[in-house]
């Protein structure tokens, strides 16, 4: 695989639309564009069809899924059908209550997602898989995790992005891919996965339709890729520290580099 | 003392369920995490009473004290309260709003804390003691601090933990321990008194009840050891590189470096 | 121009109040520590007005332009209005959706502003002149950025900072200054722009109000100088390093290392 798509982000600078929460939406934005994209976190229900019309792509986070944002959702994710601009869904925290699933239920049936990321505990729950989930925290389970993102991109016809120690790329043709690379720094901080998730869409936002599951593996490895050079030379709990590098080394990275150390395969189980 | 209860929040890694503001969700997420605690910060009232149940700890932070939010802190708190999980109040700007006296009389009055954190303006108000704060700062004045916390402490009926230069920390006996920990840039980054809230409330999530006192104590001993660690070599104007190594200090910071550094002794008028 | 404002916000320490959204909150208010003033970020629209008036400064950021932000906003801005505090207003993303511009046009129909700071596509908007943004993004235009600006202080009856790869700083009688210091990183860090606003806010806050244009030119100055000397010996890709060192650079930078650096100049068409 040639690393593309990294190259058109920063060079069409793609506007991508987020509706997230007060935890990551500083984080997000700055990650964004370390990428090269441009980000917009809006999130009121007056200008929110607008303004999904005019971007490249549309990110929805459910960290803090309350009506307004719920409405507000809603009200984008159409207006991105219609407009042909591609959707992310960060299902936050899925399953853990029923807010969550209720929310969640409404949002894949009334808006045709070109993505999904979550963790494993997320997207088990997606797939109606048994799995012990913490909070916002991936958790523990004995599923076979390619068999999971697998069913979630064929229950909800998109890519299925399952992140962790390895990431799980799906789409619904029954494909998985895995992707090997990372860093353990990655959850312990706060919003890195819905960083990835916006990442997801801006690379979406410049690749063909039909060519979403390579830009999907491309976006992970950008990221996996950025986390392990970001963690090179520092103590596991320098967490503070790897928050920052890693902004610096996503603006940084090549795409020869991510190239290189990306490390993947078609997944059977 | 032995630090002990850091070890336990390492290794049972507790969910903290926090109700916040948009300026401290992040830092004070990111903060959990280095401490060895899991974060979540939902402040939907639709579920937040499902979450405080599965919590091990609720803080409840009155940074934007909004109609949606002190609905949620409610049923959060009352959940929790009937769930036997630790509640922290983190009374922001106390007594510089009527809405901030009005919505703090109803918190107290309807949900029982297990710890109350503020900085002198703020329990100077809860004390009914005469003090000149200035918005969110602690601002000056000439009450004595210990007894302001013991009252506190009598009055609320809980562990009262007042920081600052020094932290005074009383219980409803009349006990009062003052410790002497920490470093001017504290109040240099903003947050880093919501982010104290936190961390007692993970520490409380590992306590017996009969140990809230020490358990208080030891947070804000790992806390302000941490600050005074992590701000060796830092000039008094390096604000934002003391807010990363803060993160990268509370990750790496041993029971055996807090017991060491940590100067405390029990405060008599 | 001696630059004396930025020693003036160090000794009053004056309380800043910020009513933003969730992307900017933690950033600015760690910023306006860093220049050395109090920061209050207070949203709730039954609190406001009182908040307003024992303020310094009001900024109004206009990021996320919810119905209930708005109530606040017109509330504080009336209230600031009436006790002779200086109001900023931070046109985010003006033009961009019908949303924001009827709000902008409510906010400037009932709120006298001492100050505008938006960059060019924002300015432009109120200005009425043609120019091409993107989202939040300053994007691109012909226009006379100093003529813009000029338009906007005059229409507007207050100082226009228009802050760019040049800041334009114009007060209604048609003066117009040309700054020239800054660093291309400051559009790679999200939020640099509304902190810009807030430290306009914190030397309106101690200047005497016909010396406006002179203290928003200092603001920008300290602002931009602080920037360049920040991303020295930074890579233009370190938007995480550069961040953390604005702030720490911002709580250091001598009025005399401003006095020394900036560039400008009265400007004319």
């Amino acid at each position: 695989m040639k690393a593309s798509y990294l190259t058109r982000v920063r060079e069409h600078n793609p506007l991508i639309h987020n509706i997230t929460n007060l935890v990551s939406a500083h984080f997000t934005a700055n990650g964004l564009l370390a990428i090269g994209a441009s980000p917009m976190m809006a999130d009121c229900a007056a200008e929110v069809a607008q303004l999904a019309k005019v971007s490249q792509a549309l990110v929805l986070n459910l960290g803090t899924p309350s009506p307004p944002l719920v409405d507000a959702m809603l009200r984008a994710g159409k207006a991105a059908n219609e407009a042909g601009v591609p959707v992310v869904l960060d299902p936050i925290a899925a399953g853990v209550t029923q807010l969550r699933i209720d929310v969640i239920q409404q949002l894949l049936a009334e808006i045709k997602m070109s993505a999904i990321r979550g963790n494993a505990a997320e997207m088990a729950h997606l797939a109606g898989v048994a799995w012990q989930g913490k909070g916002v925290d991936a958790g523990s389970g004995d599923a076979n995790l390619g068999e999971v993102a697998q069913k979630v991109a064929q229950r909800c016809d998109c890519v299925a992005v399952l992140s962790g120690e390895h990431d799980f790329i799906a789409d619904a043709s029954g494909k998985v891919l895995r992707l090997s690379n990372g860093t353990p720094l990655f959850p312990k901080i706060t919003a890195s996965g819905c960083l990835l998730s916006a990442v997801v869409g801006a690379f979406l936002a410049v690749a063909e339709k039909e060519n979403a599951l390579e830009a999907c593996l491309e976006a992970c490895a950008t990221y996996a890729v950025a986390g392990e050079v970001a963690a090179q030379d520092l103590a596991p709990t320098q967490h503070g520290s790897f928050m920052i590098r890693l902004l610096d080394t996503l603006a940084a990275i090549s795409p020869e580099c991510v190239a290189e150390k990306m490390v993947w395969v078609e997944h059977h189980d």
